[in-house]
């Protein structure tokens, strides 16, 4: 018998990337799935592409049909996941895909999430220093959000050794998937193929204070960072450049040294071999963020461009990496390094 | 230990989906890797989502480097299987993903390929009635062509159950990866995003006498083909939209129960739910090839359409799912029915 | 002072390619642009591409705000036109981008759309034998359907020179712009980025009486038609495969004389050069449609492959080049066969 | 009887753009048309959408084939236009799409292109304070880089009016046109779609100084730019991301106003309404730079972004108002602000 578990929000994208991973996973076992305005249908009205799940039937997401598991993932609207999860019992794993207990401020979540704070859980980015050991045996988490996985991994050990000034400048491709399935004009393929457009510019974007929260917490000093995601024509995938001024005397030697370092032993993050660029096909599918460093000495400044699925290590696959923790499994069990290409 | 496992071809497209399976194989070890003018380079350099095999250096594909393995994968430009495999022991298993040994008629290879006919071997389509027992034990596999193995799937449970007329006309949506990596103009990202476009119209495509070769076969009679290939704005997959003239009295009953009867109990290839249609999308990345059918009583014809990954259950699954049967394992050892989407 | 000219739907894909249109149009002056829903906003918050027309407050779509001009486009949700052209004078041109007046069976209108018959109006089709000259001074245009327009421009050369039989095979793949801007899920970028899909498979889609009403009135005789849309990942463009059985006798040669003639002197439509297919991305933002023809004679078929800009050719190129005629301008006024590409 | 117009390189993605514009020009008229390897081809045969000179030859590149014309356009790889130019008549406007002529310090144009420097023409971006005036009845121009075009629009306001401090970030998408027909395997469909990557990192990206040039001249003081330029699964359009430390005390309202001012009356440049955000599909085909400001208090910086079409403002419909001005003609004779879309 596996792990017993549930996926609410099982007819959206990050559900469906959560179950696309528990399906291959070895230890799992796939209980109940939930949607909200969904509830009632087949799930293979919504996922076709999880053929040996298709024709299970969505129950409706209450603390009743998510009763009875080990695991509850919970991938649902920011702000349902905070009163539901106080009706899930202490002894469940509760790994919650939104941004619900992420922020550790409750002015910055109510800045910008606009509804009362939920709290803090533990933060799913293993690859954080002493990250790893919190997570283990946890009974919450809190998974990152798509950028700010990308932007942490790529900016932490610069700034963690001191490499740069706490001033990021970031801007991030994304595709489209990761505005969700809300049937919204402007996500229509007709407006978002052949074109890339700017959105949420000039620090307005959710993720930018749990970018700033992260970077802060691993400088121990406060940390800005000037966020701009773009939208690119692809369904998946982030492609986050991320920069910030050298501090003196920097060399491109120790600035690779240092990424190799903060990255030694990670089944899942890590430099690229010099001279190869990070492309978001290398990850497509994959739980890997894959960076490459560069130093620019007539600009002054260090660049870090990371790239990752932000469906897989930017959200069902990082949630499975930090549940395995959690669980005492092993930490890359159902996930893979392998991507899907061309 | 593993079953030795070698692939001559690492660097193109139909290889490294090959070793993107075989790297998730649990019964495989993945031994030497080979290439034609690649030779001397690391893999990464070509197939960067290859993660774990990506400091693999690339050996010459020659008879000497191919020795000493259980199982040769050959993804190799056509006419260059032939002399190969000659010079491949008879104890190996040998898989071609080639088109060298799929025609059984001379006059066909040299008409289509325009050199010597090098021979016919066991075709790797376990779904063909009576082919999956000719798999079994074999040590030589024709693996059939990624438009072929969407049609033929789509017709052949008409065509063997006498409910249409032996006249089929396919027009079929490729994505660009089925013409490899071959780097020429019209294969420019700048050239196929925003456009599809038709090629090798009025018979000449390759893949054409494949299609009438298994459909003449299962019909046990002549089959005229009509194949119209285009050229889709994306990396993967085959739509394939074939018909024929339905019978005298058919109906849609008894065309749906001829295919659900034909794929009862296949692990890779059916009919989707009544009232859902094939998308590429459902199948990126897995082995799957799913169908559905329509009889249009206005125009007297049925309407079969079929969505693989063109790459997959195309080319690396399909060679991956023979070679288990030929290897005496589990035939979906390796291979999985869940796709990557959206 | 030009010819003052309504958009009615001027926040829709087909008002917003017919104003593209008209904005470069010598003779026209832009008067009322109306919407329904979208009626108080900017034109620009929904056509920002449509720089000098952005600033422009669209009005809500009634017989007043429509009055007082020489021409009126309707490019409203198909029942919508009906009504309201019985409102608009009779010395107004009206030009309906929508599908109310092209049927000439009511009970074919009945039985796809669903509502009363509204009636019929000349067929904005110039290229068909003897349209062109029906079109000069109409008061009344009905624009055709893009799919329409792709395969009926693709097969009246055969089906009137009795080439071929009079049963058609037409799979078409179309970019998502053919479906409006209407927000729903499976319209998303997200899930058709990177996918093929069918729909409307069985002779269901509204555009299939249409094409045998136009093919049966060319050939003399009843036409079937067996129609397969398809969405393929681009947001302009349908790229048409249409085949029929040859008659016994016919010659490359005679078939190609005979497009040769039928488009002789055509200034939108007609063959390429021999060796050479059509691609969508040829037509993109150009009011023409562009042949190829083969015959297969292995299969016995004859070939037609026919690309267009579906909002262009398709819908408000067309539209245009109709008005033109009605009007007495010169038939390419303000069109151009230059395509944008790559 | 028109301007005698050449283009040499007619057979590239640059040459075809000029003359797609070109071809709708009406004082223009189209003599020559000169390629390199594609000499003694048809146009058509690489031009497809080019259908009214789809017949032309194209001649080889020489002084010979260009003499005779009042202006030659010329789209040739980088280090061809210098010694061409040289040999065509000094009373000829020579107008140069590459970037043969925009950098003024040589040892900058040996640095970046490896070969001994041309020289200096007057600069093709009108928008530049006093550069409209500099091109007028000039007889050579260089067209600056699709990169340079956006960015340099992008920051000059803020530069020029000393609103934020001299160290220019910029992360930019660009289409996949802007690195020319060339066949290399990165650029195949199959690699680029779905896909963003980076390239040209750290400052090694030959539009890069450039760039400095442009800015430092308005700025009237050094000026460091850290550019990244990152591949986006699109053929055309650039959208720039450009950031620097606002200067203390910079308001929102004040930098608005700057770029108002700035582009006052710019008929192909300015600031989009409040609240929209570029995006390149409002530029298709259009020779526009739409951009939006951002004041983000937070990180203390001025965020600008720029939508371009690469190959119409960025380069063959930039080339044409350019050429416009030298010739005396309105500067928009020929272009449109109105883009393709969706």
């Amino acid at each position: 018998m596996g792990i017993r578990t549930a996926v609410a929000g099982a007819s959206g994208y990050a559900g469906g990337e959560v179950l696309r991973i528990l399906a291959g996973h070895p230890e799992i076992e796939i209980g109940a799935l939930t949607a909200g305005s969904n509830a009632g249908t087949e799930l293979g009205a919504h996922q076709p592409h999880l053929r040996s799940l298709a024709g299970r039937v969505l129950a409706e997401t209450t603390p009743e049909t998510l009763a009875g598991h080990d695991v509850v993932f919970l991938a649902l609207p920011h702000g349902q996941s905070g009163p539901l999860a106080e009706r899930l019992g202490d002894d469940v794993l509760v790994v919650d895909c939104g941004a619900d207990f992420r922020l550790a401020d409750p002015a910055d979540w109510e800045r910008f999430y606009g509804s009362p704070h939920a709290g803090t859980w533990p933060y799913g980015l293993p690859e954080l220093p002493g990250q790893r050991e919190a997570l283990r045996g946890a009974k919450r988490i809190a998974v990152p959000g798509c950028y700010p996985t990308a932007v942490t991994l790529a900016m932490f050990p610069a700034l963690a050794a001191g490499l740069v000034e706490p001033d990021v400048v970031v801007v991030a491709a994304s595709g489209t998937s990761g505005a969700g399935r809300a049937a919204k004009p402007h996500l229509l393929g007709s407006e978002v193929m052949g074109s890339v457009s700017a959105y949420g510019v000039g620090g307005t974007h959710r993720h930018t204070p749990e970018m700033v929260q992260n970077l802060s917490a691993v400088a121990g000093a406060p940390v800005t960072v000037s966020f701009t995601p773009t939208l690119a024509p692809m369904s998946r995938g982030i492609l986050a450049t991320c920069t910030a001024k050298a501090r003196p005397g920097l060399t491109a030697g120790a600035l690779r040294a240092a990424y190799e370092e903060a990255y030694d032993g990670e089944p899942f993050a890590g430099l690229l071999p010099e001279g190869r660029w990070p492309a978001t096909s290398m990850t497509l599918g994959a739980n890997t963020a894959l960076l490459q460093v560069a130093l620019d000495e007539a600009a002054g400044r260090v660049v870090v461009v990371a790239a990752i699925d932000n469906l897989t290590k930017g959200t069902g696959g990082g949630a499975v990496q930090s549940a395995n923790l959690a669980l005492g499994l092993p930490e890359g069990l159902g996930l893979t390094t392998i991507g899907v290409s061309p």
